[in-house]
């Protein structure tokens, strides 16, 4: 797709005040979100550049024309029965392969970081400190700068956690190459050295990322590239089915992630997906079981001791089922607190991530050089922190009545003796120097109430709170889960100490609630995150707690901001439909919103006239008109697309007069010839070769003219006209006159025209008015 | 609303070939669905009255007329709070509401049941066995008639499950009284009393029910009978706001009534709901919290033994947890087994259960007094069942190595001794002389293996599920969770027996997996099924066996045929608007739908118009046209309803002249004058005396126009006008002409047009071209 006319747009960006996001846009079809920053000092604007790559949004509409009909009318039963059966092997394929990687990343993981860490205790030992540090050290840098190339050099597009990216893609915005092949490489690999260099980041964004862009591959009907096509993936070439998939993609990342499958449907539904259906449910319910069954099925493969240092491990990755749950008023008065500190903590999460985000932006614009460097420089100082800081932590004598091994000799555990003398440990190092996930494991484990010291973990949770808000936003797959999970089930923990004598709860258990209450606060998830918690812990008698705990946490949360998601589909500029109108479009009509000329063509129209109309506007979808003598007065026939266009006139099925030739077209093309092919595929513009003395003959519209476009009246409230093409997932909504005697089309609207910052642009009164 | 224009719709009941239902239209608001029955040998048509009710559908579009936008406008922030917080204190009240009567179901059920249940066992020890069964006997057919009692003559409407009725009132469709006071009133007893009579029923329809019902309520308004009706209730007085409120109140049931919250949410999502958004999700993930919360606190009061003989208890129902999950190749082998087994007799539980509820509407028509006798015959026929059968089981020596007693004497419990003598027990007994959710617990207690025969597990299970069948349709409250539960759970076990040498798991994860067969192969549900059995059991490690037994029997059931309260939609003959498209639906478009003649207004009409259109017709919705002086050309206007002419008429703003008087009219009323009230409330035609002079005045209508109606173009295809229809949950939907120079408007669309029956009456054919 074409990027002319930017600078016809170039105006738009004055009229913002200040730091803030605008959507340029390019006629209907083409965003170019820019993230504009402008100081009140100066009249600099500062392009954050991570973010110019083209937008386009997706055709969720079936294309009821001609050729569909005909079709349509042809298909057959079997045909039906094979595609339903191709939308189930995906589904299963899908679940196979995020499950798959889920798990390679588990060993893969726990392999490189326990190696790394049994180095630095072997030479922590000897009281090689310094070598115990540059070994530590040197291996995080290692691995952090090899993360950071992968993303620079081979796909951009896979830094970040990639959940805002998937949830955009669901809501109708195709960013460029964000489920690309690349981006799944840099994505799954990127994820495992990150994590094991020992960032405070977590692997389920990836996750659900990685999940998507399978699913996603699957959905491009195979690679013209690599001469793998297959004529029964034709079914699948199309915007509706790849959205399908990529849910199911995304629930399977959860669900392999958190080894929770119920969840992983949830968070699908919660979070991710704008559009919605029981048959959806259900096949994301079966992609998630079969991620199960496949976990479960290596995990007791790992049980035999082939995975190298993951060990045994199961199903339940927190287990505190150990524990018995007993809550009175005292830890109901303690939930409450957690919840309000977890509000309150979320939001300045949230509020800070965004200004470390967009200061980053900047840094990472200048090119890969720094993108690398700015990674280097963070993990040097995580390792600092989590080497420097334990030293601060007294040695604390072994518990007597324990079973577990102390201080303990094996990659995790609860006990680590740093550089205390045998039969001390130090429990700091025992959270620092460790993985994530085991540090999550030490936090919420029970019956382990004196473990660590209150002052560990206030420098623990200030520690991790601070460098999983600097570290997110640096050139690698980051996602935000654990390190949320992290400084949540720390101050939990905390509280819980502090609660002690007048509770009944055991402090793992508190822990759990802080995690709860931090990720509420700062996902603003419900329901998903209560089923995620429960299958991390296998803690069901908790419920009532928890879900207390995440109802106060995110209502606190939001009376400051949005969730943290949703904060970075909006510092990203993806043009983000929200389920609900904003209250000032009630005061607008339909009509208020359309700018922009109206680019329409006849039912049979001139080829220079469409070549034109291609070339100088970006807009996706054309009206067509049916003028006399084909109809009595003019009327709208309908709407034709670009890519459908883009076909046609490849085909030069012309004539020289001005008639119709709706059959010879029915007859050469089939309807899999204008099927969607995958983004940034497909025919282009510069394809098309077309004589100068083809260029006044005509060519008939009609058979690919979609008859069937949403269309709104004029006077139709914005309000309303914004849920109708929310909700049925539109791309092109026509808006035709309401009094006769007027051309029987006004105006096109698409997302774009429905953006806040657009209606707001046009009429900034109407905000202040209410 | 009338129900006159019946006659003239007499004919196409005899269009309809055998035994189907027909939506009997009344122009486009009231549907009178009737149940014809043909048999191949006479034309007699028997009309099932149970159907006969008048149902309307209900209005989820915002009316944006005059009134309305200056309401919006003048609307202060305080209010939208208040609103807000109100919405809130209803999510907390119905929690709470429906937490008690859970409780209170509980409580009463386990009290008077046990009372039952103790008497014939004190008869039985003293060898009086015929008295014994007297006992039993009679107690049930007096607590039998006397829910029956309370069904026929004070809320016909309480009988059967209820799910389906609120459904459908999710969907759009509101059924006559089906969420009334009364309805309520015997919905809670009826249920308690139903159960308690030893019927294979359950409670958790009727609970699901209640909490519709209970929120219904509070979205009414308050009530003008008995002078309780608060100013601040106003802003609840639409459909939109109730369905939200009836859609937590339907989650809260499901929470109550098996204590999981969780599960609630999703049930709620995945069967109740047809429209959903993340902010109501949000909302009834409070209303269960509250529920648990509610229900915790009673459970723990109960534990100091207040509460009669509903003894202590736990917040999981099946606690399965103390079994170890192990399972291999063996064990999946069985579970697949399980599933294939669960979706056959899943499909013909439905089938059986359709069958036996169109008879019984039979008799259940001929009045209450046959209502009765068929509840008093089913009761004897369980009654004998469940105290006959135990005779055909051998007694069984008590095990060594149990610390429970055996026999017992509680009232629930494993060991029955019935007939025995000491030191034996009879296990028939112990399933069929206990509460249903004891025999329930038995079936699927862990490490008690032997506990029963094979014999006596296939004497459970046919008794079970045939008297389920039996008993639905019955005039009593019934859900269908509990019987299927048993069911399921009792072949589950039977399984288990029968793979106990190669297999390592429990019977009583077994016979979960049944229950869990059971439950896929007639709900049909996947996730929130997942979800309950979940929170019913506490076992989360079983969760992939669980999963994918439910994935097996929903697929194999759904070979056969739909979800059993899909099912009662159709019997019931609700007018229920499915998510899809039907495929034939793309050969038609909106105007082939339309039928049935066209009845407007201008925009300052004639009062003797309107009022004979309201008079001679049914219809809900008027599309009103501008015309010459006050446009230059016909135009439409939008789209004014019944109701609110009925207010308008009532206050008699009426002018000598065609004049324009909305400034008059938005003085004199408010647009909460217009507010829609509770079903059955509301200005009705008679209200209003109108004198023969002011018929030929006029009144302005502009003022309460909804100007914003959504429309389509007549040549748009009628499966996308479904979806949008469907999607938008629209009541009308206006037809506009593709080219100028006609009416503005050429029909409305309603529900009843696109209901399947309809279309294929008008069009045969269409169907078979695929």
């Amino acid at each position: 797709m074409e990027q002319e006319n930017n600078e016809s747009h170039g105006d738009e960006a004055h009229d913002i005040e200040s730091d803030s996001v605008v959507y340029l846009k390019e006629n209907d079809s083409l965003c170019r979100p820019l993230l504009v920053k402008r100081t009140n000092t100066t009249s600099q604007i500062a392009i954050i550049g991570a973010n110019t790559c083209p937008i386009e949004s997706l055709d969720y509409e079936i294309v009821e024309n001609e050729l569909f009909k005909q079709d349509w009318r042809s298909r057959k039963k079997l045909q039906i029965y094979q595609y339903i059966l191709l939308k189930w092997a995906f589904a299963l394929l899908i679940g196979l392969g995020t499950g798959l990687v889920g798990f390679f990343n588990n060993i893969a993981v726990e392999n490189i970081a326990g190696f790394k860490l049994l180095l630095t205790t072997d030479l922590m030992l000897k009281h090689k400190y310094f070598k115990a540090f540059a070994a530590y050290a040197g291996c995080n840098v290692v691995l952090a700068a090899a993360a950071a190339a992968l993303c620079a050099f081979i796909a951009p597009a896979a830094a970040g956690s990639g959940i805002p990216e998937v949830k955009a893609y669901l809501n109708g915005v195709d960013a460029h190459s964000i489920l690309a092949p690349s981006t799944l490489f840099v994505k799954i690999f990127g994820s495992v050295l990150g994590v094991s260099a020992g960032f405070v980041v977590g692997k389920e964004g990836p996750m659900v990322h990685t999940g998507a862009c399978l699913a996603s591959l699957l959905g491009q009907g195979g690679s013209r590239k690599y001469h793998l096509t297959w004529k029964w993936l034709r079914y699948f070439k199309n915007d509706r089915d790849r959205r399908d998939l990529i849910t199911c993609g995304a629930a399977a990342g959860v669900a392999a992630a958190f080894r929770a499958p119920v969840g992983g449907v949830l968070f699908a539904l919660e979070e991710a997906a704008s559009w919605w259906r029981s048959a959806l449910l259900w096949r994301t319910f079966f992609t998630t079981a079969v991620v199960a069954i496949v976990l479960r099925a290596f995990i007791q493969l790992c049980a035999t001791g082939v995975c190298g240092l993951f060990g045994e491990g199961g199903l339940i990755m927190y287990d505190v089922s150990s524990a018995k749950v007993l809550y009175n008023g005292p830890d109901i008065l303690a939930a409450t607190l957690l919840g309000i500190i977890g509000g309150i903590f979320g939001s300045l999460y949230n509020y800070l991530v965004d200004k470390v985000v967009r200061n980053y932006s900047i840094i990472n614009e200048r090119g890969p050089a720094f993108k690398i460097l700015l990674v280097v420089a963070i993990s040097l100082l995580t390792s600092c922190c989590s080497y420097g800081l334990p030293w601060l932590a007294t040695c604390i004598p072994c518990p007597t009545d324990q079973s577990t091994s102390c201080p303990n000799t094996d990659v995790s555990g609860n006990y680590k003796s740093f550089q205390c003398p045998s039969g001390y440990y130090n429990d700091l190092a025992s959270l620092f120097l460790n993985t994530n996930d085991d540090a999550i494991r030490n936090l919420v484990s029970t019956n382990t109430e004196k473990e660590f010291h209150i002052s560990s973990l206030l420098i623990f949770f200030a520690a991790v709170y601070c460098l999983g808000i600097i570290t997110y936003g640096i050139a690698i797959p980051s996602g935000l889960f654990i390190p949320v999970i992290l400084a949540g089930a720390c101050y939990g923990r905390l509280v819980g100490r502090l609660f002690a004598s007048i509770s009944k709860l055991d402090v793992g258990l508190y822990a759990l609630l802080g995690a709860a209450s931090l990720l509420g606060g700062t996902m603003r998830m419900t329901v998903s995150l209560c089923v995620i918690l429960l299958e991390l812990t296998n803690d069901l008698l908790l419920l009532p707690l928890v879900m207390l705990v995440l109802l106060i946490s995110k209502s606190v949360a939001d009376c400051f901001n949005k969730g943290v998601y949703d904060q970075i589909v909006k510092i990203k500029g993806l043009p983000y439909m929200e389920a609900h109108a904003e209250p000032y479009m009630r005061q607008l009509v339909a009509l208020d919103a359309v700018t922009g000329p109206l680019v329409t063509f006849s039912g049979v129209e001139k080829v220079r006239n469409i070549l034109h109309a291609l070339r100088t506007t970006g807009h996706n979808g054309f009206p067509v008109i049916d003028e006399p003598p084909f109809s009595d007065a003019p009327e709208l026939c309908g709407l034709v697309l670009r890519s459908h266009l883009l076909v046609l006139l490849k085909g030069k099925v012309f004539s020289r007069h001005r008639v119709l030739a709706g059959d010879e077209i029915l007859n050469k093309f089939a309807v899999f010839d204008f099927a969607k092919a995958g983004s940034g595929k497909g025919i282009k513009l510069e394809d098309i070769d077309i004589e100068e003395e083809e260029m006044d003959m005509y060519v008939d519209l009609h058979p690919i003219v979609n008859t069937s476009p949403y269309t709104v009246v004029e006077t139709m409230s914005l309000a309303k006209a914004a849920i109708l093409f929310r909700q049925l997932g539109l791309r092109h909504m026509c808006v035709v006159p309401k009094s006769q005697g007027r051309p029987p089309i006004v105006g096109i609207l698409t997302r774009h025209d429905f953006m806040p910052e657009h209606i707001l642009g046009l009429y900034p009164h109407v905000k202040h008015h209410k």
